[in-house]
């Protein structure tokens, strides 16, 4: 049911409907949509400050410009609540209905107002040049806009500031719009923010400016929440010849003061309480991170020289804990992942011991430095890898690849634990190696405890944790409990007593393991939380490849899912234990 | 045998050796290294241009700092030759004997005063930090300085600007030495350049300055290549106790005009004659390059909306000749592999036919935009990919990887002509359709003629050239005459009249031909120019896991190989007929 049949917004089909629209009725079309992005977020979760502070320029966009045939380009594109709200999606936010009918995130088959699917950041400026120049090269005469919109961090990536090097060469309309909002998802990392407070600080006048440096035009906005001022400035620029930067100064949350007064809690949120501002759902309990970062205070209290280094999430892992304890040894280096292994491989080669964590979809971005930086200098470096896994997220975010990403590369030893202790012990090994980098997988599902059944990791021994026969399962890291259930479900409907492995690698195999299997075992079945293609399955199958032993693989096939629940996923992919028995059975029946 | 034996180099065998001598010795020593150079790139090979013009700035270094206490780090390092040449390694450039006892890149196994294995840019200062970084925490009192020297182009790549807006958080020593000589490996992209070359015509002085911009300290050097100059720099700068870039203009190519005058000529060459200049063995006949190139001119002719997009290397693709026909289609965005992929995928969604030129290795840098810009938003560029190979070359430049790269992401087509009528046919279709992201693999063997066996190849059929029985040959790209030879050899050996089949794909299966061959086929053999792990053979390994039928992969294995010959590759990884057929008749045997 919509909620505010009142408001104002619900008169906005598209964005033409604004155009005849007063200052004070616009005014209250952002005051509205803020409370929108609130009310939405506190049921659903989501970018809450991000979309709280560019209300004034989303609607100064739509105003002055003439979407889509003008197009903007929101990087990340977490702060395109108010674009979708003008752009024939109001219902996505004002009826509680429909909230999951719209993602977070722009889509290009949700409207023919957003280009692409982004959610990872710094990629709008590369876009925007590309979209210039097939314009240029398809309609050389034709006069559209084209605006990327960046910032909340997303400048200190590497690719922004090709996409800027590149914007300089173009003859043509581009506007780069820079979103000051003072902020990366935690506090600004590193110098550039000093050079762009400089320009805030002299109202944009300050004779050095990176924009100007790079030959490009410049133009300063103080107040970006401020909606004449937007529209005016849009004015300005609006059918401009050549490539122009508008730095505009807005202020992340506004309008809402706990996101204000608390930025990076108020980044991203999951479903809260508007009032109290509290978690709908606390946290409760022990939780993996703890565990890790405990660790890390324990080798500091015995001297061995650890450092964390992060890019730009530290809520992902509970680093803000750890900065609070050891700010010397805290290294964020902003949104900017191949910085984050580079300058890994040189801490462990020059004798310190990084711990680097990245989420899987993230460390994507670092993906040479893994092997050009990483993996041929063997740098031991150590990582932990969180969010790898099947589970239900936006696209953009998918989790799958990390388990191919790294298993497929030399040098790296990629651990996959399947409970606490388990994870600690491989934690204590590889910083105390010296001999290789070496992934860690942080499971995923609630913590579990157990046991380490070795402590030194420089040779993978697989632990058979039940002995049977005819089927082996192989479960790694956190589908072990999935491989108890399929091993509970083949004695309950085949009567087999199955063999139970715990491979704790996804990169070493343990072929005296392997080759024993073959005495007793007809079928051997995989179980992976990741992508099937590349990942260990595939390399259970190449070993078996030429010998009798039946082999199946479970996992992700490959393909993106946008926010599909984990239990749909599950069926689809054939990941119930049920389904799992089914498949087995078919295999056993061919023998 | 040591071609000059009279040369003062013979007197260095660590860089203290050269802090005695005077400032006319240290001008010998450069003439000495320059000549060496000279001679042994036309010999052997290898980077021109960018070794001339440091050797100033290198015996400048020795001379002050005290290696490797204090640390230089090497952008690419492909303009180490006289730090090698100064560090005890100078009879690899002496005696053409030992040419290739030394790599051309910085190699920790050779020598204590390198640091990283590189090849890759702008990897340095991100290298640098981290040291420095490492020293800090473990050393708090150390003074050493670490130096990066970083330039020829590689700043325009992300990763270097992360690396500069990290070091400037630093408090503590870290010397950037950016080499100006005013060149990429083409001419230098994009909009840096124009702030640079303020920079340079101000000496120094512009306000509009990006490393003050970023809180760095900053120093300009007019004359790089003046010894006394960068001593006294150098001197200057020694134990400074924060971050500072000295900006040094050098001349690229200095002391050999033919280098000077053609820079991206003598970038990097392969042997050729000192005298002439000409390449010792000149390239001969039609090239896999020159097909594509006039294919794309065909369609330019027909109105089709091509532009060629490159990331600094037009000379891999032939696409100096590109650029002259068609300087409004070429899009050289520099050393920006991101902003490469991420450009192609916006003009693709544009409207515009972009196809994008990248190197096995170097698309590395770009796996993100692979998944999150081109794969996710299924945008129809269209990807030549050269150097996938399994071949002799510097471990930094492995060209394995991009089957499991490319192979193992959603919606990505990943095409592997066996000829050039075939390529040409599927490049066609690359262009023709606009449903997905199309990557074809540029065969790396000299060029051969044959057919198309389809025109469309939006589903894979797999050709079965040779219908036989008991073996199936699945020979992938430029294996195929491999899988040709293979054939003959079981025919002769084992009386096996085998399938031979080209599957044309490393991405889509053909599971009709798949679940036929189980008709009269015990053996399927795999045969794929690159990694095993993750590559074309483990997905038929997998699809045949569950299936009575023995599977052979053949390919390279998870490691690198540093200036292997392509040869000693393949007896070391099974790859000659004869190795392949003993290893497929034990698989027979055991049946």
């Amino acid at each position: 049911m919509n909620l505010h049949p009142d408001y104002l917004l619900n008169e906005v089909n598209e964005p033409s409907d604004i155009k005849q629209m007063s200052l004070d009725q616009l005014k209250q079309l952002a005051a509205e949509m803020r409370q929108l992005v609130l009310e939405r977020d506190a049921k659903i979760g989501g970018h809450v400050g991000p979309n709280l502070g560019v209300m004034e320029l989303t609607l100064a966009f739509h105003y002055v410009f003439d979407s889509p045939h003008d197009k903007i380009i929101w990087d990340v594109s977490h702060q395109c609540y108010a674009h979708k709200m003008l752009t024939g999606r109001k219902l996505g936010f004002l009826d509680p209905d429909h909230y999951e009918d719209v993602t977070g995130f722009t889509s290009p088959e949700e409207s023919a107002h957003d280009f692409f699917e982004v959610g990872h950041t710094s990629t709008s400026i590369a876009l925007a040049v590309g979209m210039a120049q097939a314009r240029d090269l398809m309609k050389p005469q034709s006069t559209n806009n084209i605006m990327a919109v960046i910032g909340d961090g997303s400048l200190s990536g590497g690719l922004a500031f090709e996409g800027l090097n590149n914007a300089a060469k173009l003859h043509s309309n581009l506007i780069i719009l820079v979103n000051d909002n003072q902020m990366s998802i935690d506090e600004n990392q590193g110098g550039l923010y000093k050079g762009l407070k400089e320009l805030r600080d002299t109202n944009g006048k300050s004779a050095n400016n990176i924009f100007k440096f790079m030959g490009l035009d410049y133009k300063y906005v103080a107040d970006g929440n401020d909606l004449q001022t937007m529209i005016d400035t849009f004015n300005e620029v609006k059918g401009i010849d050549h490539p122009i930067v508008i730095h505009v100064n807005t202020l992340k949350g506004k309008g809402y003061q706990p996101a204000v007064d608390e930025k990076m809690k108020y980044h991203w949120r999951k479903p809260f309480d508007l009032k109290t501002g509290k978690d709908k759902v606390a946290a409760s309990g022990d939780t993996y991170n703890d565990a890790i970062l405990a660790e890390l205070d324990r080798q500091i209290a015995d001297g061995v020289p650890v450092a964390a280094i992060g890019a730009a999430i530290p809520g992902e892992f509970g680093l803000s804990e750890f900065k609070a304890k050891h700010p010397d040894r805290y290294f964020d280096v902003g949104i900017a992942e191949q910085d984050s292994i580079t300058t890994a491989v040189a801490m462990a080669q020059a004798g310190a011991r990084p711990v680097v964590f990245e989420k899987s979809t993230f460390l994507q971005r670092a993906y040479d430095q893994l092997i050009h930086d990483m993996a041929l200098n063997d740098a031991p470096v150590v990582m932990i890898v969180g969010g790898g896994s099947i589970a239900e997220n936006s696209a953009t975010h998918q989790g799958t690849f990390d388990i191919s990403m790294i298993s497929d590369l030399p040098n790296i030893e990629y651990l996959a634990p399947t409970n606490e202790e388990e994870m600690i012990s491989m934690l204590r090994w590889a910083i105390k190696q010296t001999d290789q980098p070496v992934a860690i997988r942080r499971p995923e599902k609630p913590l579990v405890h157990g046991k380490a059944t070795q402590d030194d990791y420089s040779a993978i021994k697989y632990d058979i944790a039940h002995h049977g026969s005819e089927v082996a399962i192989m479960a790694v890291g956190d589908f072990w409990q999935l491989g108890e259930e399929v091993r509970g479900e083949l004695a309950k409907k085949l009567n087999i007593d199955a063999t139970l492995i715990n491979p704790k690698s996804v990169t070493g195999i343990d072929p005296e393991v392997l080759h024993h299997l073959a005495e007793n075992h007809d079928v051997v079945v995989t179980l992976e939380d990741g992508n099937l293609s590349g990942g260990f399955g595939e390399t259970i199958s190449r070993y078996y490849g030429p010998k009798n032993m039946k082999v199946l693989n479970f996992g992700a096939p490959r393909e993106f899912a946008d926010n599909v629940p984990t239990d749909v996923m599950y069926e689809w992919y054939h990941l119930t234990p049920k389904q799992i028995v089914d498949d087995v059975e078919k295999v056993i029946h061919s023998l």
